[in-house]
């Protein structure tokens, strides 16, 4: 739980299918990507032009992990609530690189252009906010050209 | 298409099913209430306890409105993302009242705690946001004692 | 520190000047309305028009609070930032009320159409969270006609 | 005016002066960053510690741009409202690079450890919104090592 934090709210498409992994304690965690491209109504055209997309790296934890991994596919539209965070690493020729990402507090299909039908999960009794403990030490710097986030 | 607005996120259940209806010009209309409700952390007994719940009426229009009826129902967890607007009316005793609402641009069920299965509805060639041609006057002063909306 | 909270941001004008009250215990509190008018643009005169006001009800809490009411006045443009809160009371008639209001977190004079200049003040060590502790219970039912919020 | 972007609310401090410039037409172009940094409540200390700090690279345009270089300077803690952006250019060795930034629609000085005095600045007459016409074309791709952003 943190203060200070930047709440954000992205409606857009999933990039690919979500991948899903599990921490060496077990716990679930999936990652993927969301496209949101605004669109700008064009006054001498008269209609709305694409604008340039914007893409969101997210990471969800836990039972919210897993029904996401469940539910989602590539191109899924998802409305997805959470908090931005800065990921910090360095690439193998010890350049400093950074990049926003999302830590996901909830995520939703979008209904705009599709229905959906639910199934409730057994809840395991966690007080339900993933982000409260990290199993994963977020903070440490980690090598590679590819930014391992 | 507005500027100046109040763009917000809102977390919570649905009190009731949503209720269906359609203008005179065919447009579907969706209102549901979505209840909220903030967890604070009890340093004393080391635990969570509920807040005072946040009760938000929300309106959605046309293919949106239809795949909410189709989709959502009494109890249903979902995440809404719109617009907060003030809506004024009259009592019958010529009171004015106002309160706030939510003028819906999209939603969808949570998967914090269900799975969900979705399916692409056929577009109707709209550009989509509902919200761009009101067919209500939502401004309008209507009479009654309880709010209309 | 609450978890579930919706987080809120209003730009608009203050209604009146803060009115600035103490607790028993010492703590100060500032009280003002922001009123944000979205403003749409019209295809058929090709301009913006002013659509239907939004007034929101603001609580700030201790140094904030103190800043506010030496910086802000009526008419003051602002950007607050905070969560949404309602509010329930009881009328002497013994009617249940409610409405929302913006705990605010943060709050500055906007420079869209202004300069400021800013003086920094002694803070008082505390980690300025003011939301983190209520010194007034706001669950408890109050009764009157009016709101006492 | 565009639909589908993504808005924001940002409350940080600048990392130095705003950067003021001038496009050839004329118009201001306010250039900054905020530094976001989170704290976390530490059960075991029982204290806040400060997380990973979040750098926003954010523009502001026009009369908005001028008041932000009259009033702010480094370490000033700031409240930002825009929307978030991602910007692409390619490296003078040919590689795509991309970072998302802020679009400023509105900003203040935050009254949490500061007082303020506004000054109110003659209007233009223009419609306010400096993000409607972009007199820099900003989705052309730029070349060189930096971000040109």
């Amino acid at each position: 739980m943190a203060m200070g934090e930047t709440p954000i709210t992205v409606i857009g498409n999933l990039t690919s299918d979500p991948e899903l992994r599990f921490t060496p304690s077990g716990a679930a965690l999936a990652k993927f990507t969301v496209a949101s491209t605004p669109r700008t109504f064009d006054r001498e055209s008269n209609q709305y032009k694409d604008g340039t997309a914007m893409f969101l790296r997210c990471s969800a934890w836990r039972q919210l992990a897993e029904h996401i991994a469940d539910s989602l596919g590539k191109g899924s539209r998802v409305i997805v609530n959470g908090r931005l965070r800065q990921f910090d690493w360095e690439t193998d020729q010890g350049e400093n690189r950074s990049m926003l990402t999302l830590e996901v507090d909830d995520i939703g299909p979008s209904l705009r252009f599709a229905t959906a039908k639910t199934q409730k999960r057994q809840s395991n009794g966690s007080t339900g906010n993933g982000a409260a403990q990290d199993p994963w030490n977020a903070s440490a710097k980690q090598q590679g050209e590819e930014p391992p986030f």
